[in-house]
């Protein structure tokens, strides 16, 4: 039985499925109208970049029952009653419930948006953007509405990518984020070169900006206030972050870390309770650099959790090995990435680290479509050992980070790094590659201290 | 003393005064007019996408000098005594002999362009592309005899994009390769792809062709000849590849490998001669994943030898570490890469393994810029060990060969790759980036195997 029938969920069901085969039934309730879709795709379908809400729906309901999978569309888990193996479902169309029994448990409840207890925020005119159903409200209001301002609330990467949307869509944006700086999965320099951008784009950033209440009239919000000033917006988003949609597992009485995720194992079982799994945005994932349990909601980890879940559910043997927090995101022109640690997650693992910063191009210099990057690493003292990385450059620049996920999992020193032979050739990178030049200059740092 | 002024020996010479300074004295001795420049950009500089010779040059004579390092231009060096610590120079220019000793020799020579011994070879219009000298003049004649069609002999690094360059200045382009497919440093079946993108953009592709002669008229090219027919050509050129320039360390007793290239240790010492360094496209090189030693001629490692050498021959300690193989070119909007071993490669080292290929996109399918690639991945029976991997798709491709060229670095297997934590967002990758993809599918085929 899989409860959530997104990413995590309808992976492991389907996994499970196709190797199991007639010897295992599966079972998925899902409480919404939709499954296996993209949500980080919402914003590019909102910025016009997708043609429609079916272009992100990998496959559908038709499509999963066709390979065998009982999937009950709206209908709710509301209770699970671990000793007696047996859920209650609600079938949320007729209103009515009833209980139905498990040999093997998957929970794949998500994740839900964090929505500030903010005077005026059910507002009309205030979307989140978490389902397919937030997309085409968004997408609806700016057909019918027509606005012209945007205020965009949280300046992380639902923020930045809907405010990109926004920007595609002709409409005036303004960001307010309460922290010092944009995206703070960096660095607070790396983040002002976020911030620095951002405002060169003509978007509008406000910073250590706390939203104190939305300006509503006759129900529509009229603008947001921050700091006794009012910014208008006709059309206002929220991306400040989402949390583990755990209440259920919760007054099933099931293990949660720190973080409010469920407490899963490397295979994905949860700990303590023989035959129970749970992956996606809804556990605790394991850092392979600070050695922590955490929250990360993020869409690729949670198909592979779902293709772990359902290689055990069938019988076999699969494990997720953790990761090393590895983000990218973009803002028009602007690439952002991170993996590792930054410096505040350094320090509070426990290591002591020097870091460096350097300026490059995405390509060789002289070519006309060389653009500007700015890679940041940290390194461990005396080990050398490589701890973080960031990216904040134009077109071509993001995606190196993978070459620091990689190493990172690897544990090597930014020394050896330095060495990589990594692809050369004037339009793809110039001669030493910014991951090396950066690592060059880490070890360098390294060897003095 | 070093001899020769490209990347490897003024690389060396900058790092070995920086790092000694008064200490040590530093003598370079170039043949040619230039120094320090990116003979890697010349195809980009005759295409136009560079401006002028003067982008291409790192590091003027004048700034070298200014550095403490006593460059002497069009001196070239006709001999090494290497138990009198002595060499010869001839004055180019003045057409004179002079002995120089040195305590610590750095030989930088280089590699020089194969050029077919074929009747017509040496008529006007018949190119190489090895120095600026080379692109001056293929630039010079663009402009003034303002040919219409070009023939390129050799479908490799430097032929393509040599293709790529006249077909950006509008010329009709005719590729002429002796082998199966072009491209030749990737599997058939991964060369085949290329022919054909090459043939979709225009570029006339003639595989199995060996050239017989040129023909010349008026001392001027006007035609390839091959299999008896003659292929149009107003501009031809050479881009065959090139050997290792090593006549000199030869003559003075040096020991060569099977490659024909200088042999070296893990600091850049000429195997057995203490005190006598080498790197850049002279040497041999280690690679890590066949462990054997061969020919790799590419500025990123010639650079980085140049490094490591400066800092030696300064009395410090610094190593090279190999190459696992990695390469990367493209052909207007074709990118190409690969890294480790491809199918023959793998078989020579003794290698039994498994491969597989896999068609994905370079970002999440459903947006407008998603471009299809092409990734094919080598791993070892039983271990699953990654042994090489090979891209050819469309922009936003082949740097994905680093996530591959970093696992081949650290040994990873194909099953662990899988699992890897890279930077996904829609814009960036599928949800499964198509690295992980391949990594899967070559997990699954070893496990079956």
């Amino acid at each position: 039985m899989v409860v959530g029938g997104d990413a995590a969920g309808m992976s492991a069901a389907s996994r499970a499925k196709r190797e199991a085969g007639d010897d295992l039934e599966v079972v998925a309730l899902e409480r919404g109208h939709h499954v296996s879709y993209s949500a980080c795709g919402i914003p590019y379908w909102v910025g016009g970049e997708v043609d429609s809400a079916d272009a992100l729906v990998v496959r559908t309901p038709e499509e999963h029952r066709k390979r065998g999978i009982d999937l009950r569309m709206r209908h709710e888990v509301t209770a699970i009653d671990v000793d007696a193996r047996r859920v209650t479902v609600n079938d949320v169309e007729r209103a009515s419930s009833y209980p139905l029994d498990f040999d093997e448990l998957v929970i794949a409840t998500g994740a839900v948006p964090v929505r500030p207890d903010l005077p005026g925020v059910d507002a009309e005119g205030i979307f989140g953007v978490q389902t397919l159903d937030d997309g085409d409200a968004v997408i609806e209001a700016l057909l019918r509405d027509r606005p012209s301002t945007a205020v965009i609330v949280g300046g992380g990467y639902i923020g930045i990518e809907m405010a990109e949307a926004m920007v595609r869509k002709g409409l005036s944006v303004t960001v307010v984020d309460r922290d010092d700086e944009p995206m703070t999965t960096l660095d607070l320099d790396m983040g002002r070169l976020v911030h620095k951008a951002m405002e060169d784009m003509g978007i509008d950033v406000r910073t250590k900006s706390a939203v104190e209440r939305f300006a509503v009239a006759d129900g529509r919000v009229q603008g947001v206030v921050v700091d006794g000033e009012t910014i208008q917006a006709d059309i206002v988003v929220l991306g400040i972050g989402v949390r583990p949609n755990t209440a259920l597992a919760e007054d099933a009485g099931l293990p949660l870390g720190s973080s409010g995720g469920l407490q899963v194992d490397r295979r994905l079982g949860v700990v303590g309770h023989e035959g129970i799994w749970s992956g996606g945005d809804c556990v605790e994932t394991f850092n392979r650099v600070s050695q922590q349990w955490g929250h990360v909601a993020l869409g690729t980890h949670a198909n592979k959790h779902g293709r772990v879940i359902g290689a055990n559910v069938a019988g076999g043997y699969a494990t997720f090995p953790g990761v090393v927090g590895t983000a990218i995101s973009k803002v028009c022109e602007l690439e952002i990435a991170r993996t590792g640690l930054r410096e505040s997650e350094a320090t509070a693992a426990g290591f002591g680290f020097t870091s460096v910063t350097i300026e490059a191009t995405t390509t060789a210099g002289y070519l006309a479509a060389a653009r500007p990057m700015t890679v940041k690493m940290l390194a461990e003292h005396r080990s050398g050992r490589l701890l973080g990385a960031q990216i904040v450059g134009r077109e071509g620049s993001a995606k190196r980070i993978d070459v620091c996920a990689v190493a990172l999992w690897n544990e090597m020193t930014v020394e050896e790094m330095a060495g990589l032979d990594l692809g050369y050739a004037p339009p793809f990178s110039p001669v030493w590659d910014p991951v090396l030049v950066a690592a060059r200059a880490a070890a360098a740092k390294v060897s003095e201290s």
